[in-house]
């Protein structure tokens, strides 16, 4: 029997390696530059490995590593306190932690937690299924067909039953920016009682993050979206904030998420943070360029093509996601990587399965519409001759599609 | 106000590089040789990122690491289906998912919990804390003066009501090997619908592995325990076993453990594997003579030490733990690493809490006994000159601790 892994590497082989290629699924997996790279090598060649937690040269060693990168990390959102910085593994884990851990430290006095329809499953998944286990109402907030949740109508559900509200500052899949700061003032003015969780994984370097201003109790920071190594998460806990995590185990310096941190990455993560905040607006207008060259072209030179999310300032500027109408998304990311251009479709982590984008039918659209999706995600590694070099091909490969599409 | 990275900076400062350093703390963050932190280096220049779930070149290329991975591990145990191999960040998550998504999934029916007093906290506080929140009766298993656990004693609690059973195969702080085959059948014997989850974290490439042949439903595994990165567990799930994950979010590979899969950890863990299987015997007969070079050399030289765990062929190859009596583990551990020598203490991840091991607390050490414990973990990197050097410092050392105790 042909091993499986086989099977892959001749898939691999048949595909061959493109003469130039542009990365463009930063949603699922982040590029990760040299400089990072070398700072996690570095790490393991020069400190090497140790636990925080045990006194000698090496705990001391790892344990200056893991607040350097606390301090930093909580300057960056204006926190005074590097402890209300927690290292987990990922987003998705900061997530559960902030959900679940409120929602288990809460479950004796019970109440709503209300939740947006576009967060991303490790918000809206751990929101429905520890509010099912423990006996919460959760209420999903719809949002508008460009991905604006209706504050009027927030402040209509917040009684004090809430107990939990959790909305993120930009969506990871359409970019839309919510006005999280009236958010975060509607929901403290109702009542200090209630748990704000915001994630901000697609909005930290690229909006304005303030906790203290917010009045935000939990907030979440990925570092594989930071172009970090993938295997960091933070969740920012303000001072006095209780939770009940939901995995248990041995701690080291987190007393919030068990097991001995994970060093070498959390140094190569603080590294990705520094470059990322050098010279935020520069970079900022950079990407932002980029993005309206990649959605003047799309838009100027194929017919049929659906803007998911809204265009301009209140949109974040390194996203740029269509629906092409007429072709299937998984038929255009292989279409694509043949040519070394690398995107995603329809929900970002699902089009293995086909199951479209909840992101995309919470703003109405259909299935179809979702399937046809495409999400390029940019950084400011990428060149204008990165853009110009896919802006060549695209058109050209959505009409081949669109011909033996059999929707046609 | 100094910043407290600028404390610890200081606190390093002081202590100095040692001219010879021997690095024994592989319990708490095991020690990762170059061959492997190349091969994640490499792969991050090679291969770079990519999600295994996305259709394209960059997808089949993780979905390649991953399932070449799955595939190997699944060798090295016996399992012939890859897909009963499943990644976590650690075998903290992989403890949490065999006993959190055990208790979940069966929690309308309900029953009993067994789990042994030794366990690591991932599985001891994880059938604690879940066994409480969804009503399961649990007990925990005594052990006797060796750390071993009574097998008739386990028969007389194996009734129709008990749902899980979780037993280690090697103790993590004590080495004691527990007779896992005779367990995993008395357990099966009773009745197959009993759930069997073994911790192989301390097992793994020290005592025979077959999932087959045992007849385990779980069992776990962890990369830094093997040398390899840390952020990657493994849980192995019998084909047909359900769990209900205790955390959620997107799928990507992995239908138990949300979110993308550490690529480049997972390539550096299959390297670790590859060579914890190169030459098995070998390197165990090789280890083993290390860790009673050590022991001798200790027994012989010190007074008052209490062996922690058995002696002899009923210990891992690669565990020291002696209490040092009449002194203080944190001492032992700050004069040692001013010698370039890393130990760890009481429990390993406990010191700076100061609270001492719930292990050797059950094999009936008091608490002043397990306050002067220390353990050593040997690898296959050590030399009979890093043992000798050790041997060399040793008596000295705890000579003058105790000399100064106050408990003199």
């Amino acid at each position: 029997m042909i091993k499986y892994s086989e099977k892959i590497k001749r898939l691999i082989e048949n595909h061959g390696k493109p003469p130039r290629e542009v990365y463009f699924d930063n949603e699922n997996s982040g590029y990760v530059p040299r400089e990072v790279v070398d700072a996690v090598r570095k790490y393991y060649e020069e400190i090497g490995f140790g636990n925080p937690a045990i006194t000698h040269l090496k705990g001391w060693e790892a344990l200056e590593a893991i607040y350097s990168a606390k301090e930093i990390v909580a300057e960056t959102i204006g926190s005074k306190n590097p402890d209300e910085i927690v290292f987990t593994h990922s987003g998705t884990e900061s997530n559960n932690l902030a959900i679940a851990g409120t929602l288990l430290t809460r479950r004796k006095q019970g109440g709503k937690v209300i939740v947006s329809a576009i967060e991303h499953l490790s918000v809206l998944n751990t929101a429905r299924f520890y509010a099912n286990l423990l006996g919460y109402k959760i209420i999903v907030l719809p949002v508008d067909r460009e991905g604006f949740i209706d504050i009027e109508f927030l402040k209509t559900l917040l009684d004090k039953d809430v107990v939990l509200v959790s909305i993120q500052v930009v969506n990871h899949e359409i970019g839309v920016i919510q006005p999280y700061e009236e958010i975060a003032k509607v929901v403290k003015d109702k009542s200090e009682d209630i748990v704000l969780h915001m994630d901000a994984a697609d909005a930290y370097g690229w909006v304005p993050i303030d906790v203290g201003k917010l009045g935000v109790d939990l907030l979440t920071i990925s570092s594989h979206k930071i172009n970090g190594p993938r295997g960091v998460g933070v969740l920012y806990v303000k001072e006095g904030v209780v939770l009940e995590p939901p995995i248990k185990g041995q701690h080291s310096v987190e007393s919030l998420w068990p097991g001995v941190e994970n060093t070498p990455l959390i140094h190569g993560f603080r590294k990705a943070v520094e470059i990322l905040f050098r010279d935020v607006d520069k970079r900022i207008s950079y990407v932002r360029g980029l993005r309206d060259r990649l959605f003047d072209g799309i838009l100027n030179n194929i017919d049929d093509v659906l803007v998911n999310g809204p265009l301009g300032d209140k949109r974040v500027a390194n996203n740029v996601n269509v629906s092409f109408l007429k072709v299937e998304g998984e038929a255009i990311t292989v279409e694509l990587s043949l040519r070394g251009i690398y995107v995603s479709s329809g929900s970002a982590c699902t089009s293995r399965v086909l199951e479209p984008s909840h992101v995309l039918l919470a703003i109405g659209r259909k299935h179809e519409e979702a399937h046809g999706s495409i999400l390029f995600k940019l950084t400011q590694y990428h060149t204008v001759e990165d853009i110009d070099y896919t802006l060549s091909i695209l058109p050209e490969a959505i009409g081949r599609l669109r011909k033996i599409s059999s929707w046609k």
